[in-house]
């Protein structure tokens, strides 16, 4: 598709005949292009360049925008799986965290998008602009969705309320994370089921 | 205390008056060096050589007990931080939770240990080698700390036969890995005693 737009363009100044898209679809484009990179060779294949060139965009317009190639990385991360993150509300909260936690561990499970994500979290440990870009635009605004979730079946009545949701994301998510980045025991839709069993019973007789 | 060791032996060849000391000596101590070296320097200062040098070892040595430094790291960690990690069995689960979760923040939240532990996954998620060495040296035996606490809880009764041991080491120490290493809110004793009200008692009203 790319290709196909760029021949339309004079042949000689590509980027000045792809300079006329609105900001917005560029910036899209180029989110898409990272992240297709991303999932094909991993955090290391990420460099304004490559992703400036696959996406017919300008290097100075990707510097402009992202601090670091990193942070390029996160968001296009995001936007790659933000629809597999969203939230059901069929007024049920057990149905709807089992719908979400399994769509999550499809995602962490599969073959592209697992090793990217651990990569990123990896990277961040060593790397505060990174780590930046993580909290900000991709931790952050997950915990949202789920907190918002939550909140309202506490307003239903369906969870205490005196239980903080912030820490059922950590117990629930989190966990998954725990599994991915520690490996140790299966990743599995069975061991989603067992989160959400433990947090709703309780493990007490 | 090393620097006393070695001028002890023949100056000339200090690594050959060291070399009588028993095997175990020797390798306790070069994982005090590297533990040492791993909080004050994070985990690119862990060379064979520079271990080798400061626990006055043999560098070969080295070679032939780990496959890797990352490897070496590793085991330093989980030596040095073995005793925290260590359950009391006071016969309260809830008790002996709260008293090891509290230790096990304490322990992440230290100004040394925590960016060292975080950094040691971090590169895991890039190097198989050290990807292997983390869960045997490290995630494994931990793991198994805490299961065998919770399978004596199950035998007294404190802890619902049909709960999986291993899914409750994921919303609890694994939680506190999710604020460790995707920060985004506190990693605190009030987090703590939190996971295990959730957990004990569960969520729902």
């Amino acid at each position: 598709m790319d290709e196909t737009e760029t021949e339309t363009g004079t042949a000689a100044q590509p980027r000045r005949g792809r300079g006329r898209r609105p900001a917005a679809q560029v910036r899209g484009e180029v989110l898409e292009a990272a992240a297709a990179m991303l999932f094909e060779g991993g955090l290391a294949s990420i460099t304004f360049e490559k992703v400036a060139a696959r996406a017919g965009a300008s290097k100075m317009t990707l510097y402009k925008w992202w601090p670091s190639p990193g942070a390029l990385a996160f968001e296009a991360y995001f936007s790659a799986v933000e629809e597999t993150l969203a939230f059901a509300d069929t007024g049920d909260i057990e149905r709807d965290l089992t719908a979400q936690l399994h769509a999550f561990v499809r995602l962490l499970t599969k073959q592209q998008a697992g090793p990217a994500i651990a990569q990123l979290v990896g990277a961040a440990q060593t790397d505060p602009d990174l780590a930046a870009a993580l909290s900000r635009s991709y931790t952050h605004p997950r915990r949202q969705l789920a907190v918002d979730r939550l909140r309202t079946a506490q307003n239903q009545g369906q969870i205490r309320p005196d239980v903080d949701p912030q820490v059922v994301v950590d117990q629930l998510w989190g966990a998954c994370y725990h599994r991915l980045l520690l490996p140790d025991e299966p990743l599995d839709p069975t061991f989603a089921d067992a989160l959400i069993t433990n947090l709703l019973r309780g493990i007490q007789p």
